[in-house]
């Protein structure tokens, strides 16, 4: 099936709020085997509106339309529709259930805008979810099924998942078996990676293989479209191969929901370790994105975040007198952090961060995006000095990346420098 | 001006790559005046490139378009554009320049066909960077201003904000200025806002309302488009004082910069006061968030991350028995949690957390979402015990906005309660 995605709101058009919800979508389809042409932005305007839902159905078999069905004055999307359609607005007898219902619970009336408003839908609507209030509705017009969904991202991605993608899988049963693989990849250029894997892109006019920078790192993505879900897998595991065995090392994580943390977890699962961090310029960025993946807890202790100089004596042991001398942000304070925070909490390793993030904090000597990170583990007390470049932001995101990739690729690899190379 | 945006990718269109860029460009160019009237993705393909490039035209003053202007096999936006517009591709000297520079520089030589799709551009095309490669064009074509961007999100937000803006505001000093204001609420849904913010809705036709969930707040927002400064700025303030009036401590920031964080951090400084906090189940997150605030060196000591019960015993002086008698996840563990986070950092306020962020380790009595939140300053130990609804992100997400709002809201009003409801 063939679709166009479009998603209404003020917010969007004028940016203010980041289309999130569009590209949830959009990834779902995708991997059911259809396929999504467009995605169109417009604003709370009903010429708008009614333009690109006219050009959508002209060019599709099905549109998902996002946005405005709420009782807020800008939610306009059900009368535009009406309008744009030629659909008289009519009152939908199971909303006007839902909404008494709630009035009854809660012991109060509604006002009349807010009934009309949300009850009020172009004739042929079905509502997707019959327990609930501007929970979106979908129609059959001019052949092409057209899907209207709330703009809120947890609602929307629910009716995706459960009742659009069976619709659209029961109506197409030709569609092809596609098969999907993402690799992660840290410490090598886009074109490098792309020059490297020259070969793949003739390899098969089935696989498709595309890059994209997504900050600090460079995806990979393998996708095959084919007659049987077996043959499609086939190609995807052929072009997996070359592509482990071209960059090895590089690859901090295979799949979607694989992450550079849940591999390094495997690591030291598999191994038996604990780690533990302490982190200065990061604000405990490093201990947020490990305990993002569920079931960190198995080999994950503690970060100290040590802002303050007198947090690092404190907690971790440092001496005033290395801070005295060499500064916070040096490769004696670092190796003395982690040493701290590995001998506190009796991890088998233990990374430790501190640096100047910037914008302020920079000088001649040790400029904004100076970063030093350490390492303890076995008898090693390791440390490297690094110039992270860019923001705020993207120094502390390169700083937890190369962290975690340094203690990944010693534990894997035995190699002592990380993905980004440090600058002595 | 009246523009669209159109981003070109099979990473966006199949939702892979969340369109930030364009919401990056569209709320530059809405704060300076102008209009975007729609931001559409469509993938790599010269069929779907060319219809909407022609489309766009055709309803537009100005057009940016992004992605696919660099080496690798997937970028193919200046050979689709030269075949919509119907123009030949010819060298441009300045890009063939720069790559014999850096060929030159890393002593070896680029193949022909980087060269050829990174030096033919359409017929007609200007430079935006002449130092740079693959660093965007723009040209007039049927009265209209075409401004090919690359998809990096750096490279395009430098682009946007250095070349496209001036560009346009030269070309149109008839704009009208726009005044914005955005306030962001925590702990009130978006229909209660709404239904408050009514009267503002009627008031001038030339002030705009917009409401958005930005999980887990809700954004309200003016904009005021006016002949003069003054004037926009006017409505403006006027409007924000009526915002203050209604919702006061539901507010946790004043303008788009602005964050709970920041606010919290004001707070603390203007009251000499610095803080520390000790996490278990947001890992980190409370650090992270806090830090994201340049400057917040000066009120943020340090956060203790502990995750296993022997760190909470170790780092914060959790005593075993309390764990073993009432859990990790409880009041008792939390107020000893805080207690010790301040005691050992010697700041004037320490915030603690304790819970279950799933999606595994629930139980009857805690479910997934069970946390305690507890606060230690002046005299005073105080604890809540919350339910939060959602995902393990979600969940996270609620606990820290929550913490850092109850700190916020004791400090500012005396007032104990945060604007999420504990349970009990």
């Amino acid at each position: 099936m063939k679709g166009q995605i479009i998603a209404i709101g003020d917010e969007l058009i004028s940016g203010r709020v980041v289309n999130t919800t569009s590209s949830f979508a959009a990834a779902r389809i995708f991997s059911a085997g259809h396929k999504i042409t467009r995605i169109t932005v417009v604003g709370d305007s009903p010429d708008d509106i009614k333009q690109c839902l006219k050009a959508a159905i002209r060019d599709s078999q099905f549109v998902l339309i996002s946005g405005g069905l709420g009782p807020t004055s800008d939610d306009i999307t059900n009368e535009a529709v009406a309008h744009a359609l030629d659909l008289p607005l009519v009152e939908n007898h199971q909303v006007m259930e839902q909404i008494r219902n709630a009035e009854r619970r809660f012991g109060h009336s509604a006002s009349e805008e807010f009934k009309r408003k949300l009850s009020m839908l172009p004739k042929g609507a079905s509502v997707l979810e019959p327990n609930g209030c501007a929970a979106g509705y979908w129609l059959k017009y001019q052949g092409a099924y057209l899907f209207f969904l709330p703009g809120v991202p947890e609602q929307l991605e629910k009716h995706v998942v459960q009742k659009i993608l069976p619709k659209l899988n029961s109506l197409d049963q030709e569609r092809p078996f596609v098969a999907l693989k993402v690799f992660k990849l840290f410490g090598l250029s886009e074109t490098r990676i792309n020059m490297d894997l020259e070969e793949l892109q003739t390899w098969d006019s089935s696989l498709k293989v595309g890059y994209y920078p997504v900050f600090p790192e460079v995806h990979v993505s393998l996708t095959a479209s084919m007659k049987t879900a077996e043959k499609a897998q086939k190609i995807i595991d052929d072009a997996s191969a070359v592509i482990r065995a071209k960059f090895q090392e590089f690859i901090v994580a295979e799949g979607q929901d694989a992450s550079l943390a849940s591999t390094l977890g495997e690591s030291l699962k598999s191994r038996g370790m604990v780690m533990a961090a302490a982190e200065s310029c990061t604000g405990g960025l490093l201990g947020a994105t490990v305990t993002s993946a569920p079931g960190s807890s198995e080999w994950f202790d503690r970060s100290i975040v040590t802002y303050s100089n007198r947090a690092k004596e404190q907690e971790l042991g440092v001496s005033p007198e290395t801070i005295e001398v060499h500064g916070a942000v040096s490769s004696e304070t670092a190796l003395e952090m982690a040493a701290g925070a590995r001998r506190i909490s009796s991890a088998e390793c233990a990374i430790a961060i501190t640096g100047i993030a910037g914008p302020e904090g920079g000088s001649g000597d040790k400029p904004v995006g100076t970063v030093f990170i350490a390492l303890a583990l076995d008898n090693h007390n390791l440390v490297h000095r690094f110039l992270f470049p860019g923001s705020r932001r993207e120094i502390r995101m390169l700083t937890v990346e190369t962290a975690l990739d340094w203690l990944r690729r010693y534990l894997v690899y035995g190699s002592l420098l990380p993905g980004y190379k440090p600058v002595f």
